[in-house]
């Protein structure tokens, strides 16, 4: 297996040595060879390094260290700006300000933001993704002045890692596989599949620490609650929206 | 760079030969790898690999040779199915039927498809992702019998390849990088990105194939037009809400 994706764990704490810059170009190479819709590049990456942009950065991303301690900050975005404004100046109409497009841009830059991942760890680097870059992508619009037609998608954050932590366990393939069609899980196949993950010492240590019953419940009511996720969902529509991309009629 | 990352052209055109099973699983392994948000891994693949179903998926995705050619298509999923079971086996309400979690498991699909995609690449294997997904996301719904919870985001075929096309060209890194906050585009940015690409034999022919001005009318009025992204916008929107992904109060 490519070594790097064997090796992936998330990196939370870094050096303080930055990405040197020769290193951070072969990295967005890395970004732009990935599959991309009928070659059209949908997407931009905003490098963040300034510390200034670092202190703004992760007070958007819920204050989380690992924002001010990595010495990089890539930005992905959907980004049908750039493609738009080269059909207007080549006598073409541009019909992207819908749904369909902002999926076309969010799948692009997730290929993108993947394989620049896999090329970080490729040399030495660490990674984490940040997923509250959606929560908060109104705030990201806003530090990074994006125009319309461009949206916040995904955050790295990248540097020399000041940990290896263990690989995390994963659910085993049948978890996930599904062979020629979807095939619902019983009760049984869910206990089974989650067995390992719940008899774990990490579990049970999860359990004393946040005080609850059963594993789910730390997701359901602390990491991932709905009331959470209701807030951010309008908040993500109405980015969407505002950037321009929900004109489907 | 990683070798598959570097070398990486989507292949259309397959030999006969079968992916081997054991080298099918160390793919979907290496897909489990991918970073999930909190290791909920909120995705699903299913594997085609029969001839009726294979036709079938023909069909849905516009009748392209390549997947009737190719022996392998994998369709991932948004998927939040097999863990919202799993919270309600556990005494955890789940909160995830809204668009946020959508969009979360939207990233984990296809972090674990490019992994997938890069690995199989580096076992002499050709891919191409089928952006037709999201477009026919109802058919490949009924097709499949993905419950709620479950939304269809993209697709790859993969086979030994039976031609190697040239690497495709890439906009210049200014085109897509920008340095700690968004520079918008002027004219003479635009001309300079997109000159390569225009004055290229590859653009002389397509425009006369094509029988348009510029280029970029291949994309408005042929490859993605405006009204047909209309169409596709309601369609997936509604498949969102439909598969119970649209709970956002």
């Amino acid at each position: 297996m490519i070594e790097a994706i064997q090796n992936h764990r998330s990196i939370r704490k870094f050096k303080p040595d930055a990405v040197e810059e020769g290193l951070l170009y072969e990295l967005l190479r890395a970004g732009t060879r990935a599959s991309t819709t009928g070659n059209m590049q949908v997407y931009s990456i905003i490098v963040s390094q300034q510390a200034e942009m670092k202190k703004k950065l992760w007070e958007i991303h819920f204050r989380q260290n690992m924002v001010l301690e990595a010495p990089l900050i890539l930005t992905f975005n959907a980004d049908f700006n750039r493609f738009s404004k080269w059909c207007e100046l080549r006598k073409a109409i541009p019909g992207y300000d819908n749904f369909l497009s902002f999926t076309t841009a969010f799948i692009d830059a997730l290929l993108a933001s993947q394989n620049v991942a896999l090329e970080a760890e490729n040399n030495g680097l660490g990674i984490c993704y940040l997923g509250t870059t959606t929560y908060n992508a109104d705030k990201i619009c806003d530090l990074f002045h994006l125009p319309k037609g461009v949206v916040p998608v995904t955050t790295l954050v990248i540097g020399y890692p000041a940990e290896i932590p263990e690989l995390t366990d994963r659910l085993p393939l049948e978890a996930i596989v599904h062979q020629e069609t979807y095939h619902d899980y019983s009760q049984e196949q869910i206990d089974k599949i989650y067995a390992d993950r719940e008899n774990s010492e990490l579990t049970r240590q999860l359990l004393k620490i946040n005080n609850k019953e059963t594993l789910a419940q730390i997701f359901t009511e602390s990491r991932y609650a709905k009331k959470d996720n209701l807030v951010f969902s309008k908040k993500y529509l109405e980015v969407i929206e505002k950037q321009g991309f929900m004109n489907n009629d």
